[in-house]
């Protein structure tokens, strides 16, 4: 492919992309691996670079379980959903805040660029409640368990994304929420990131995680272009892998609620985000109202 | 070359470019070609999408030779430059204002974009005075000629090119001045597009025209940069052709005069204005301070 | 008359028009006489200098026909409206744009102020479709003829306009629309001072022509002010002359969709733009919804 | 003391006050008590509501210290200064921005105000390098020790805080530093809210400590009011007591940098702040320029 | 009590009142008593100080009596309403706009701030007509009688009044209005408060008279906190004093058409202006909508 | 003349003065004669309507007199100046602010615009001092003589001003200024009409009397056109009368300090002020720099 086809096909989605808003999740290998978190923090920067506002939002599982370990604290898990007691907040608040959200900003900065760490209780970003007791099924018996301190999120305030977008800075989110009386509460980031796209009424919201899109039941095709009617019927048929569940519910959520564009891409490979945005053909799974 | 690394390459770019001024002199073939002139057009028309404040400046020597020719009058030239009685004037004028230059804002309304054509006595965009007799040899003689209605820039006002790129428009420039008791004179197109950069403070002056930019004495190699220093002494040396000439001239006089990079490029080959302006290595030449 | 009741007669109104717009369409004599077009201008920018927005819409028909004449070209006419083949669209446009415009926008430049100069696709001002074959009767026989580049029009779009006069520019505008694929049209320029007045609200538009108003069937009596009503009833009875009908048409037009107060005046009389305006009895017709 | 006497003697302060930024350095007891804490921020939401532009500056060595313990890792201080390896450095973040700066957000929300967390390399707010090694006496012994990830603050970037302020926003500093090449380091937190009171143009700088304000060599009396040239003749002359040299070596660094006033105050005596800023006589000590 | 505790009690409503209108009625003892005046200004100013939006109206019917009674001109009443001829208009202006009004923008000028006197012709603020003959018992036989330049208000424009404030400016207003033909009219004080009150969207309205408060039948007690229906059936039921009726009056008709809280206070007692707006009991009588 | 001369002649004249800021000193008659006063605020606020920034400063000496002789009271002058004890100032103020100056901003809501009365202490636009004692010869002896309550104007404060005309309100000013103490002194109107003209930074100063402008010592020529020289000459030579040397001193005063036109014009003949502005040769004296 010839240097100015390329630059034909990618300068109108730079002028299209112009002024907007993109949301993207930062997951999977990139929470663990330095090298994969650096190379799409780098394409992160170029966005924002030609005009786009970019809102970063990440996770940090497996990091928190180290640490726990680290700590002699064990780890427990209910139906998927980690069990928070009050050092294991602390523990997560320390890891989320204080270390990976932290160490993005650094990366911004070591670009060239300027970001701001925040977490949900930075300018009452994210408003959530203690989450209902789930019914989980242990053994042969369904029990209802407490979770500890994880949350539902209630709202979005996105005011202090505004401020900082509109002063060219890049909002980087961690997963805590903040309660009604100030307590703070461990929440999905697959669920946050969708809530802030919708919030902040973004253009586009990308998962980046460690595979190639949303694929068939074989596990051998990635769909390019998804409706949400699609999406709602994969997710129904049971097709979709668990660990995708919540990314495919929450862009579909982003989607029906105003944002124009989902894409679920594989964060792995490099300058994936770049070539999702700027080729006709994309590389990830992009799902759209229809 | 993979896409994701022309992509690397360009997008710096065009964050660097972002909300600077280009200005443009469209000539040679371009002017003949209506092929040449849609792609130049089209390009130009990226350039605004991407956040490029475009001005297109143009030239026609030839199309009003080849209109005077149909109304039966014989063009005469004096030192390369057109002497220009009234009846002439009138000719240049309806050609260069009402046919070339409406036609380049007919393409770029066809590109998407909204163009609007000037001539010098728009907003007063260019004061010019008759330029003195030249001393010219004919045949063994040298004589004092009368060029008549040809004017030499003495002065550009960039206010309306000001409002028109602060609200979006695409600038289209014929090469007519205003003098200072309303009449009109035939200007040069190359030195109009020198003295606009300047006074519009543009970033870029980037002259298109038939060849692949200042070439050495045997015409065979291009020079990929040049200082104002070598391209003087080039001009010195009597390297450069008769009809560059006035092309460098007019950019060192950009250059010396604040506009930050010159570039002469090959404006029949298709694309060669985003290959310059978003490629490393560019295809043209470029001229600068040092 | 005392000087100070002429001021005491004349301030009220100045105050009234003061950052109004005000759409002046010239023609008549004044497209073919310097001296009267020249004492156009003077009053129209003495307009301008008391705060009224002056937007200026010219003819040019005879000197089209002059310059096709002068190009061993015929004009056709039928039905009072020119055919318009390739090559007449590229005369009309040169004598238009490239000189009657032009030569308006360095009458107001010697007049002291500063004009630009536009047709309908400097920022897609006017957009038109070609107008269908027209009924015609050649002897006996009607006929539908094609006229060829001869547009109807659609829409137009102010932006420009309010740019301009934003920042204190006289627009000048040639009666030449843009079709949805580029191509140029002729229009009739009455009519496209009644759409661009009712496109930028404006308070009066002035039609400036040859006689002293409207009339009554015996031509003796000039109407001083005429309701929607009455003009529509004297258009029905036919007692309004061929030439005045598209004027009249056009100035009902405009006053049917928001102009407040539309004016047929003599162009030729020095000064009838200023009396028509400023003193209480005015000099031609004035037009109004009742 | 009548009502209408305290108000009648607050309210023109409050006036003075009204729109100016105060920097607050928060410490001592209030970083291990939640208590002190608590309403230490209450009284500083409340200038936040009478239109003062608070920022908040605190440390946390003892938490540190306390947290490495937790994990089985030795805190070591040479001269006054923890010495700090990778890990330690990494405990130190987690601990002040994922524990007390994330605390004191929250604290903020709980009393109605909106605060954002940062540390140094959010929107590169504190730029640093490695200090040198530090000349120590080791038993009898002079040697160099390098502390490790530790910094001297080079340079500071008001930016973001102004962004914050300005949109009524809390920031609130946490003292961690980032270098030219993206890496953290460890700061002196009294340092950094005079450096920061500074690059803000702060109107006055309090530092809220456990001891009543600057005191006399017998420790029974404090100082009410002291010129810079006091304070540093009291500085050479040893008066005054270790841990208090760096919280006047920076108020001291502060007023001769252009902040108006600088304040020492006990912050474990509830409402002290209030009571500093809005009484004529204060409650601790203030140094000015004379 | 505490300073600590008054402060802690008076900045959230200093927070509350930040912005906000309050329109202050001057009146009884504060006419003729120049300390008495002095003290309120003093205390207005303060308001002033702290962002508060001051408004002042005032009365100054004893003056009047006094002036005229100098001039040799008896006063009558009928109905508690002074009869006023042409020549007590005249010196009812003189006193109000001249002496008393002109005399308060000093006092405000000596208290640091700055005023502007204003009465109901400036800037067209309030618009009254001629009031109706009222119907008094002289004697046991009801009579019409005409009370001369008296009017009742149509209409208050408060542009001037924002202007003024916008600008830091405290407007002093005095009881005369405009009628539609340009004549003064003498109107009521404690009405024209109320009318003002409610066209300028004050947040409160203070009325500063001889006496407590509101009082029940006895003259004993003082209500605190009296809501609309409350403070009609009062009115109704005669309990209240002559004097205090159009007090009264006013300040419901100010509550009901949202001024959000109204108040009655003594205006003979120093600082019980602060009191009133700054501790959570108050000094006089509340009236709000409930 | 015909009407379109007149126009001619003012249209540009309007231009010019659009925006400006004029100071007009309504004295003598108009002060006495109510329809020569309604006739001079009729044209002033055409002026208005126009566009011009117009203040108005008034006399009323005669005013004052008369109403003293009312109540009693004897006026007393030394060297043409007014003796002025408590008492006379309190009457001054009343007529100056309560009567005069009302009913002119009465008469301004007569003819339609809006008016603000305003004397020195609002706003502190006039800060004086009290005059030092006059030399004055009574019968043959000189003596020093204290003027009482008269003031010298120390410094204009315009922001008022600004904030009025900036609003489209016209100001209208009584000569009475205030101290730095708060106290009300008398000025003389000329005085403080070039004062204000000049903090004002007014384009012209009209002077308007009770006789046709500044005339030779024949007293049968009126000057034109007079430099400040040739003023500051006829000043020295004695030649100007008694009454009219503190106009002229006040405005050459004006002119030298930055007001580009001052005029004397007469008063008392209808529409002269519409005369001077509006027509070449005007009706009065003008006084430039040269």
């Amino acid at each position: 492919m010839k240097r100015e086809d390329v630059l034909m096909e990618a300068l109108p989605y730079i002028q299209q992309f112009h002024g907007r808003t993109i949301v993207i999740k930062l997951g999977g290998h990139a929470m663990v691996d330095q090298v994969v978190l650096e190379n799409a923090i780098r394409d992160a920067v170029l966005l924002h670079y030609v005009g786009i506002r970019v809102v970063l939002v990440h996770g940090g599982g497996p990091e928190i379980t180290e640490k726990m370990k680290q700590m002699g604290k064990e780890s427990v898990f209910v139906g998927g959903l980690r069990v928070t007691d009050a050092e294991t907040l602390e523990i997560a608040q320390m890891v989320l805040v204080g270390k990976i959200n932290n160490g993005i900003v650094s990366l911004i900065a070591k670009c060239g660029a300027r970001g701001i760490g925040l977490s949900g209780n930075d300018g009452n970003l994210i408003i959530a409640r203690k989450m209902d007791p789930q019914k989980v099924k242990i053994g042969d018996v369904e029990q209802e368990v407490d979770l500890g301190h994880v949350g539902e999120i209630e709202w979005v305030d996105p005011s202090i994304l505004h401020t900082l977008l509109d002063n060219r800075y890049i909002p980087v989110i961690a997963p805590i929420a903040i309660d009604r009386s100030g307590g703070s509460l461990n929440i999905n980031a697959d669920t946050a990131a969708g809530d802030i796209a919708v919030a902040v009424k973004a253009y586009k919201l990308i998962n980046m995680t460690d595979v190639d899109g949303v694929m068939d039941a074989t596990r051998t095709k990635v769909y390019r272009k998804l409706s949400i009617d699609q999406a709602n019927n994969l997710l129904k048929s049971g097709a979709i892998g668990e660990g995708m569940v919540p990314k495919v519910t929450s862009v579909i959520n982003g989607v029906e609620n105003g944002v124009a564009f989902a894409h679920i891409i594989n964060g792995n490979i490099e300058h994936n985000l770049l070539l999702e945005l700027f080729t006709r053909d994309g590389v990830g799974t992009m799902i759209t109202v229809k």
